[in-house]
């Protein structure tokens, strides 16, 4: 074993711990308290495994989940931006590019460029990994906001034009989990938990 | 898609939400809390990936990784047995075993035999996977605790034996790993932090 290298790899590793501490808008089942990072990336990653056979096209599993896994440890130093914060979505990029670079720069080299790649090949959206598992990353708040019976929702008084624009993007990851999400979203108009102006 | 089906993935996803809720004996880097089911899982699917040169074996790394993510998934009916509390590892088995049997049983036939499977192998131990899956098990805590200064070691007044006894099953996936786990332990009975009895 190359001691230092293990270390960079340790060290990396217990940063990414920081994550537990990172909260986000939405509640976990029961709705007793926000969910964090880490939480989010752990069922985003079972979620890829359990309904990859929903994907447009096959995939890498395990380069999927990773990208699950890492894709919010930037939220470390840049915190979370709600996905309607539209002021807070202006500087996002800034954010999270200088984060990446401290963040992913603690582990040995190849391994730095290794994660990085698959952060920004997650944010670009453009590979069939990145399409399914950003497709996750839309689905999995929803589910938990729709068991919780909209509060999340209801709270920031969230229109359905914001809704629809961020979740049809799954369409590129998934038609048919989109096709489910549509509905589910109007359902959730009907209620009342969405606005619809 | 048949709805059918999806609706008993979507099940299983939310019934694995309240993994979010099993704590940990062991406490968060920065020891503010104590660390959560969901969180543990994250962390070890995440030093599968990251550590996987140091397997004694070539392994499926997404495999490995969807045991991490679902092995304490009975924990959500059976509760958390900490790793030294004898009492509590008398009953364990049994308590595992019926948790098993209702949760996995919300999956569709198939993925539920297939996430049972996973489960069994992981317990039992057998495979490469396994085997590396366990070995992670046992050293992300022991991380945790070591950057806490042995505090979870010192409230339990963990001695030395017990430690090493679960521990140095670590040899079964990474001899490497048992390596440095090892002068770790030694360097924190040195510190006090776990008794030399």
């Amino acid at each position: 074993m190359d001691k230092e290298r293990f270390e960079k790899q340790l060290a990396f590793i217990l940063e990414a711990d920081k994550e537990k501490n990172i909260l986000r808008q939405t509640h976990i089942t029961g709705y007793a308290r926000r969910e964090n990072d880490a939480e989010h990336a752990w069922h985003m990653a079972m979620m890829i495994y359990l309904l990859k056979e929903y994907s447009n096209e096959e995939f890498d599993v395990a380069k999927a989940m990773m990208m699950a896994l890492i894709h919010d440890i930037v939220e470390i130093d840049a915190g979370d931006t709600y996905a309607y914060d539209t002021a807070a979505l202006e500087t996002q990029k800034e954010r999270e590019e200088r984060a990446a670079e401290r963040i992913y720069g603690l582990l040995p080299d190849d391994q730095r460029d290794e994660l990085r790649a698959l952060f920004d090949e997650f944010e670009a959206g453009e590979t069939p990994e990145a399409r399914f598992a950003k497709t996750m990353d839309n689905f999995q708040p929803l589910l938990l906001n729709d068991s919780n019976g909209g509060a999340d929702w209801r709270e920031h008084k969230v229109i359905k034009s914001k809704v629809v624009g961020r979740q049809q993007r799954n369409i590129l990851g998934s038609k048919e989990i989109w096709e489910y999400t549509s509905a589910l979203i109007d359902e959730n108009v009907k209620k009342g938990n969405i606005k619809d102006e």
